[in-house]
């Protein structure tokens, strides 16, 4: 199999990021659609990611002058065509047989920022070999799982690195996985062939033996979950800037600063660890007022348009990332329907800034918000 | 043909606005529906614009004498019957074969202003000849979409003069079309015969050649948008007042009437173009506020039942013009569907100043809001 | 036939005002639950009604000693055993055929008052003598559309004077009927044998000519609409209490007192005039404070619970009147399904008494309401 | 028979309490599903328990060192293992065989505490020695319906005593059983061979005789209704703490505290008595502030997940109680059902603290809720 993927068609009917999680619907098995969609317990969160962008009103501004305006940003020291990227999403081979390297082909076609996951379905070389071949391509990031075994995670990161990777993602928000009912329901399991390929070789977990009524989750798990601690080690073994994911309060936000983060996502895991957590529409601004101008600061959950996008900006954000939008793109048409979603998304981001009459996305401040 | 349109019986049940709605969507094909019903994206803004005007509440008001009272309003240096008008909406021969003749004859004989599309089905000259022979009849306007082509444009406008119209109203608000996905899920297009027969003989635009990176939206299309610079020139090749219609900031609103605009259209397009933009009904109050008692300004977007006519006079507007139930009326009946509309909103409104205690529409003030 | 109503079965599972509504749904036609079912245009303000009285939330109190307690209420003279009245309702032989007759029965034998409407299918002195032979009876009211033509308005109220009624409740919200959309959709129209016999002998009201561009509302319509100095009038030729049934502005109520007005009795015509009104239990309280404590003031509107009066009662109303509910159940079991009706009602009352700690009525002031 | 219920198999697919709800629903027959699952009236308090957990949103923490947390809890002098109680709920036998023995023997076994009601349908002895014998047990309280009968309540208390229940909970919010119409519809009856076993030589109370228009419940039902008085007598004869359940309004728990009361339980009887009482969990945080930090609070309805806990928690309770979820359970699967209920509880519970960064629950203040 070449690494090129295949091109094909898009299905008629689909001109929206919903009508690519319909049609996806359609296509994938129960199994794989309750891991890609579900959310955690009664999915309260996941929906309102969703309904806090709703929510939001924008002001239009007419007759202005707009011409030669863009959608350019500068991030991290590089300028992105535009201020979306792909989410860590693991086990893309479950959507579609060309998995994270049509998802790769697609972000560097469309100059989005790619971020691998670590329980990618793919080595993590070859989807960074994809995209850097690219010009016009986004940033390159590896989203990292800090391991119970340090030496496998520092392998890891030296792979990142060498591969060519410019950031890392560590995930903070997910200590424990969180009760995914509807996945459970599914009976949800890997089918056979999908395995997170970048983890082999990876010690299992020593065996903890609990006395009667100590807790699974206090006595066992969580005493290989990441601290604040291991953010400081990570740091020490990588020349790699370190964004820390999953950030929903003010404290954080501020003890990641001073931790030294590289940037901020705010980030409820798309509803899927804790439910009844806010929206991250309705935290993003209280972190950016926290952290400052300075510091970068991503956002995720429920981007659905390009209006969400502008909204995003407008709060604080400098750029947004987008998941299962793009997941539900590869069901559907492998590297040409993750292509599709983030030219929806471009597109429609364009009109909204016409409209609102922002010339940039520096025009797109809080003025924008009808209040 | 001749240009008295036929005389067709009402649909029996239909009995409201709404009603001619729903009616007419068992009669128009997908292509046609999904182009006169449909809005920009979720349609959030479209239903917004119609929740917004149920939410407000009236007070009503007991045992006045009302003997003698009167729905007239002055405008624009005349005296309206009553205070609806007919907002421009193009390509009406695919709602009905009668088309633009069939609105401009009901509304004439109801008394009611016409505000013909730029992109009519019908020669201009033809609407207003129909229009100018009924002596009850409202006033007669003229939509503008300013053309990239400045000689078109302006003989276009002499046209327009010259039939008679009696102001121009220049949609600001669509410096690009909206992303509205109910037309492109329906893949709409133009039925053969259908056409914007007054721009015959537009040049084509200049093909604009883009380097890669660069916008079609602010590298192309937005080259020919219009500007407040295009406003003034328009009004120094024009004798005729000039509305501003897609007006929703009250910064806009100053702006308009700062470059000599004879009114402001409060509009989101009915919800077309950028969703998510807030409902007109919330937004005119500020407009009122911002331009004070002198300007004209009128309003459109929901407007479905006499009772949202009234709560947008005392919200500040001088008068509306409703969109899609004339269209709707139209396609269910012709003429006398158009007739049926306006004669129920007026019925409706009637009703509605009589038992909130207004003889007049100057009574109608903000104490007619319950608060 | 004989006057005394037939005993019929109550439905099975028939345990609730709404389940009244939903069985005689199934068992009246159309053209009959058009009339008594529907509202004025959306129907917006006939649901506010209910939804208003169930977003008031009560506070329960425990362990009180609350034995000998009663749900008396002194008002207009005269001593209730509840405050639970029934609403003039129009044709209610269309309900059932013991009309009026049935529910003057019921409502003598559950000591609510009645209220006859002046379009009553039964001869007012009829429903009078089932209403006076009964001990345990309520107050029995006439309620009076003013007619066009005074003199046959002055023998109406002589009429009723002299078969005994204790009061007139003038209905003054209605000087044109509503858009009722349900009814005109339905083709509404009287069934024969249904008539408003006790205004037999009205002489029609006298054809007024409009000119072309007159108001069919304000020059016609409204010039036989009662005024404030109709009121006066009607309080000359009579001895009763005048109440004013239709109050839903502070101003109005004020107006009301100031006139002599004997009650204020806010509604909105159960939604079935103007849409959009508030409902009835948002305006009452403001009434209540409008015209201090003395004067007697009534609510109807949704009332469909037993928490729902007490809920009026901690809001300011000395009684409740009840319309619809007590329709279906006449349309249900005749005589005793109106009586049913008012039982279910006591008896919840009387729950939600004991569960706030109410021993009477006057111990239910607004501190009963969850705040 | 044994005492020891049988294992069964837990259906598949059942993941949540609601999933539990779910199931029994199609597993019970009409008369017991109305039984257990119905509210008061319209069920809007009952929901509104469900929704405003839902609506209460949670900060999350990240990257905390939380090794060796726990969910123990101190309460009455004893250390939970965690805060989960079985509510009282009557008539078990009806929803599963093994009835209030399963409930009893998974109590135990998962630690959580058993609350016997009065309509138990096992007699009080049986089951208090399924619990006592379990070292891991929670604590064994009886709920008790103070009968109008003195001696033989007198001699209930006496029994649960010796059989070593260790707290009295006194339902105080039931003076009279609500209108619950769910119930009535479907035509609820005790099944053959179901009763109140405990309840047995229980003499009938002495029928009043009222007179016209005296009130059933004002001058019968509620003579024999509990007063503060009696709570007093019921502190005379028994050495055990007594709680009160069924509080709702912050002057009835600083009475409580006056009384002596060793707890509070803030209820509003799962929705079952009044309907439009407020949700239990708006009314928690009142009742916590009067009555301050010392005084045991417990809160139940409408607790379905984890997260509740933690909210309840974080609003004042000390600890909750759930009760128709296990009920269900038990409907479902007998003892595995109701343990089944409870791990889920506590699993979700950990994982919500976890994720919010409280290690034990006196860090679940109200820091982690998201204002």
């Amino acid at each position: 199999m070449s690494n090129v993927p295949a091109v094909e068609p898009m299905p008629p009917g689909v001109v929206s990021l919903e009508d690519h999680a319909a049609h996806a619907h359609a296509r994938l098995d129960d199994n794989a659609w309750s891991y890609f969609s579900g959310g955690a317990a009664d999915e309260i969160t996941m929906r309102a990611n969703r309904t806090a962008w709703d929510a939001i009103t924008l002001s239009t501004r007419v007759l202005r002058n707009l011409v030669g305006g863009h959608t350019r940003v500068n991030f991290l020291g590089t300028t992105l065509a535009h201020p979306i990227l792909l989410a860590p999403v693991a086990f893309q081979r479950m959507a579609h047989p060309d998995g994270e390297i049509a998802t790769a082909f697609a972000a560097a076609m469309q100059g989005a920022g790619m971020v691998l996951s670590t329980q990618a379905t793919t080595p993590l070389e070859d989807v960074a070999r994809i995209v850097l071949n690219e010009p016009g391509r986004g940033p390159l990031w590896f989203q990292l799982y800090l391991q119970h075994d340090r030496g496998f995670t520092r392998e890891l990161v030296r792979r990142a690195e060498e591969a060519g990777y410019e950031a890392l993602v560590v995930t903070v928000d997910a200590p424990s996985s969180g009760a995914r009912d509807r996945e459970r329901r599914a009976g949800f399991q890997l089918p056979p062939g999908i395995a997170a390929v970048n983890l082999a070789g990876l010690p299992p977990a020593q065996a903890i033996e609990l006395h009667p009524y100590q807790s699974r989750m206090f006595d066992a798990l969580l005493t290989t979950a990441p601290t604040w601690a291991d953010i400081e080690w990570l740091q020490g073994i990588t020349r790699l800037p370190v964004l820390l994911k999953g950030i929903m309060h003010e404290d954080d936000a501020r003890l990641a600063v001073d931790a030294g983060a590289g940037g901020i996502i705010v980030s409820n895991h798309g509803g899927r660890t804790l439910d009844t957590m806010p929206a991250t529409a309705v935290v993003l601004p209280r972190i950016r007022d926290a952290v400052g101008a300075g510091v970068p600061v991503l956002v995720d959950g429920g981007i659905r348009r390009g209006t969400d996008v502008l909204k995003a900006i407008a709060l604080g954000a400098d750029a947004v990332l987008v998941g299962r939008p793009y997941l539900f793109g590869l069901a559907n048409a492998g590297a040409m329907g993750v292509s599709h979603v983030i030219r929806l998304l471009r597109d429609e981001l364009e009109i909204a800034m016409a409209l609102c009459g922002c010339a940039t996305l520096a025009d797109a401040n809080s003025d924008v918000l009808f209040k």
